[in-house]
């Protein structure tokens, strides 16, 4: 489809909604008294041709399954994108002043607490993997007409984030994907950064580069068009743009970065309402289509399709049961998707990906962008994402997990190989900090499984569960020790072994539950029987049965994991049992960096082994 | 220089030692029944060349400052590494078939534990960083003729710290780096990655680039000696390569992948027996020249050069001490140095920017790449490194301080703009998950300081102290509450405030502090005198005083934290009291994503206000 040229008279209406927005953003960031008013004018006509005259959008719904996406990267910019939607009608343009309020939703960088934000912004370089996901999901699941578009500022661009996703969408296709950078040059990354290399950078990532001038309207509405009929390839429209733009006094101005422009402001206004031809402009965004719709879809009550099915002392992996029962839930759900990061055999993710392999993403090794991408997946509530790799990787995204939070988001992880129990491979490999990681997360759901019934009752619940939830699983094989009807249920724990005469209560998950099993064995000979805990989740944690049943073995409890000390599952009890007094509680944890040995012994030499768990317990029974 | 070709018989002898390279990586990964030996053939010659031909070694000091560097970022490959060292005659090759073995630092991917190894390896796509970190260092400091490489595989070059690397390196103009990629075309990343599009992406980030044959001696010598000619820009050698090259029925072979050959191992042996032409082959590598050596350095007590100074009840932020603390240690040590990513204005690094030009690392905004260049800056105790940007964009870097650990690194952190006192940003701007990240890092060291003059001492401090040191810094502005002859030491908190009739204890830090200070103040109108206690080191904690002002104060304890529950302040405190029966904790935190607001009213909204505090205190003397 060939590109014709605005008409003058639209061209001028787009180019003075332009103003206004910059005249938003000043005033809003003045009202503030904080902000950053110079990324906004640099971003002031790319926004008023996305909203004016490309972008399909339903201001009814604005987060309609079927309307065109907006993720903006650079979320301090957060000023004239609210403009944009107050000027398209959405919201009266007064509330503008209410940014950064602390009873206005207009924060100070953009969260779904606005029912026209996806996901939060603000942590930079992480708007392209959400933006991908968003578009994936366009296109091979919804197969749908909508496109996404997504801005980042230059200085992001130094982010490694910004270039796995880069290479991710360009090895997808993802020609429904539009990434506008916007250069204004004036990070401390402009050096070389001139306009050819990010060509010559985004070419060789195989993207439609198309290089505009950021501040013309109709070079900026061709572009957007040519994205639109390029096929096969993501577009990346790199406009160059000047910090400030139009701002009297103020544009090019670095050390006015981050600051509202003050006794400035007066005449920045006044001179850009003289730039304004009518004051009175008014436009709205384009509606979307009939055609080309995304479709209906359920994703509430998701089920395993078959119940587990093991033999109690069966020797089966949680990580292969996570695999089982995502595979599981796949048939029972035609939205259930899963993601990887090029460890499918080891995380067993490759049992969704032969039965199912239109719904696994390989995400190549490049955890940042996996993660963004399963955000960008769940938006508008497209999909229920699984996501896999070795527990210890996801350390490398946790600030794509903690800016999922702030998304409101509902991704479950699960993280294979976690701590020593993984053995020869050595420390570099072994997740001993995951669940201090996950546990941070507000709202999240850590399950710690530790057999496979459980553990497929774990992948069931957190598909349904809302906000982050993260699946421990364990590397080497361990005993069923759940019947197949057992009922599982989020912030319930179980007692797995018990006597009347109980004087202390061991708390153990995954690996360290059999060494408290097999510690109570040992403790019994010398005449002291101890009460054993299996958590299921590590949060919520069963407080109440922990509290109980604490009680009822004279308030001694030992806790053992395969975790450091800071954050795990230790941490979790004594936060539980912060308020009680009298109780006392002794903490088996791993104490240093491990190394590389047999999985046996390391447990036993890094201290948290049957051995280490009867002497703990000799030692409090003084206590 | 003009290249010259190896004599012939140079050349057999390089290739027969790569023979035996892959022969000690088929026995080792037997003997261990683990392990990577496909990945470690397709590097061979490669090994060969840089250990016989190119490298400058010092085999008696392995770590020897002057000698060239090598890393191995794809760790998984460590058996040809340690064959590497030991056909080097490090040690006796006999040993090789003590890999993987617990008593043995052989481990399965590398760790300082061996005394030639600077960093510890595995997690992938991390390596490019140290690397440019030492360049950095021999480049710009130590003005030294050593030379760096860096091993990466192609799968990991996914991953995005590679990227950032990459941009870094050629801003800086390290050419004394080269960055080999072992393109051995196995991952599920190679679809459009092929050699073309690796140079084009090498090209576009600024590196000399040079295509060879993995496996041609001469092509590599030849491709080592051009990037030691090459000035101002670092190489990247793209080495074509295969899979399990040379292993008989098993070259090219993906399934094999991370596994030992097994049965095939032995016709794999005897196969490479027969291609080598003379078996008592022995090579020495290349000895460092006399010239361009690395300077003597010293980097113990370091001290600030002029004490605090500072009036009590002065207003200042902890992070301006800490620029201020930064730039006096750099005026008593030239071997300081301090990297940021672009936060310099809000860290206030800027002061040491100022003071010292020379030896600030600007980083961009790329905070996996920051990390790592001050690890490997760090290697071989070159600098003492400070690295700040906000507290919770090291976030985007725990992966990155998770393996320094690994690596015994002694660098500093400094993490600004913690918690909700940071106000109008909003969530995506807040560090509420600092403290719990670096107290999971094994032997690290967290600094809290409330007030100027301690945030000095915690600077001076860290610079002096082993192991990952955090020090948490404040956005507003506190109260000094110290003299300037106050003396600070690592895991001694102090009692700010104190009467004999204390009923409970209060715990804060930083902004929390002040808090409980004005709780202090009305409990003690309603006749309820309170003790106030700052840690100033959250890791170790000062378990004994604690202890011993709890029980004083009957047992009540209130901690309160501008963080997450979390792995914080509080959980800290409960595993101090974790074996004492007889206490009761009231924990105070910011239990969910904040929003946009003024400071004080955030405070009071999350419920860590002195308010809150008073409140939870009455509640607390009812137990």
């Amino acid at each position: 489809m060939s590109y014709q040229m605005l008409d003058k008279k639209v061209l001028q209406s787009v180019k003075d909604v332009a103003h206004k927005l910059r005249i938003h953003s000043i005033t809003s960031t003045q009202a503030a008294k904080s902000g950053h008013p110079t990324s906004c004018a640099s971003l002031a006509e790319i926004m008023a041709v996305l909203f004016f005259q490309t972008m399909r959008l339903n201001l009814k719904h604005p987060r309609d399954p079927s309307s065109d996406r907006l993720v903006l990267s650079k979320g301090h910019a957060a000023p004239i994108l609210y403009a944009a939607w107050a000027e398209a009608g959405l919201f009266p343009v007064e509330e503008l002043r209410n940014l950064r309020k602390v009873d206005s939703d207009l924060e100070g960088h953009p969260t779904p607490r606005l029912n026209f934000i996806d996901v939060g912004t603000g942590s930079l370089g992480q708007g392209i993997a959400i933006a991908a996901g968003m578009a994936y999901v366009g296109k091979y699941l919804d197969k749908a007409e909508y496109r996404t578009y997504v801005i980042v500022g230059d200085g992001e661009s130094a982010e490694g984030a910004v270039w796995e996703s880069l290479h991710f969408a360009a090895q997808y296709s993802l020609d429904n994907l539009c990434v506008i950078f916007d250069i204004n040059k004036m990070g401390p990354n402009d050096m070389a950064m001139e306009m050819e290399v990010y060509r010559e950078r985004l070419d060789a990532f195989g993207f439609n580069t198309l290089t505009v001038d950021g501040h013309d309207i109709d070079e900026l509405n061709k572009g957007f068009h040519n994205a639109a009929n390029c096929k096969d390839k993501p577009t990346a429209i790199l406009a160059r743009t000047t910090k400030g733009k139009d701002f009297l006094a103020v544009e090019g101005c670095e050390e006015l970065h981050g600051q509202p422009l003050g006794k400035k402001a007066e005449a920045a206004i006044q001179h850009l309402q003289f730039l304004i031809s009518n004051p009175n402009v008014r436009l709205s965004p384009k509606k979307m289509g009939k055609c080309g719709r995304a479709p209906e879809v359920n994703i509430t009550n998701i089920m395993l399709c078959v119940p587990p099915n093991y033999r109690l002392g069966d020797s089966v992996a949680t990580r292969l049961a996570y695999g089982t029962a995502l595979a599981k839930i796949a048939a029972d759900n035609p939205r259930v998707i899963a993601l990887d990061a090029d460890t499918k055999n080891s995380t067993y993710a490759d049992k969704m990906r032969n039965a199912f392999p239109e719904r696994f993403i390989e995400c190549f090794i490049a955890q940042q962008n996996l993660v963004g991408v399963a955000v960008g997946a769940t938006c508008r509530r497209r999909t229920v994402a699984f996501v896999s790799t070795h527990a210890t990787f996801f350390t490398r995204a946790y600030d794509q997990i903690r800016m999922g939070a702030i998304s409101n988001t509902n991704v479950n992880f699960a993280g294979s190989h976690c701590g020593c129990s993984i053995g020869e491979d050595g420390p570099s490999q072994m997740g001993l900090e995951d669940i201090a990681l996950f546990r941070s997360i507000p709202g999240s759901t850590v399950f710690y499984p530790t057999d496979a019934v459980s553990a497929e009752r774990a992948v069931e619940l957190a598909a349904n569960t809302k906000g982050v939830c993260f699946i421990r699983t364990t590397y080497p094989s361990t005993r069923v020790i759940y019947n197949n009807d057992e009922v599982f249920a989020v912030g319930r724990a179980k007692i797995v072994r018990q006597k009347p005469s109980d004087e202390v209560l061991l708390i153990g998950a995954g690996v360290t539950l059999y060494e408290c099993l097999e510690a109570a064995e040992r403790l019994e000979e010398d005449c002291i029987t101890a009460r054993v805990l299996d958590p299921f989740t590590v949060k919520p944690l069963d407080v109440s049965l922990i509290v109980t049943h604490g009680r009822l073995c004279k308030g001694r409890v030992v806790v053992v994991e395969d975790h450091y000390q800071q954050g795990g599952l230790g941490e979790a009890v004594l936060s539980a049992l912060a308020d009680q007094r009298n109780f006392v509680v002794k903490h088996l944890y791993v104490p240093t960096v491990p190394r590389s040995g047999p999985a046996a012994v390391l447990l036993d030499m890094f201290g948290i082994s049957s051995r280490s768990i009867y002497k703990a317990t000799m030692c409090i029974m003084k206590k």
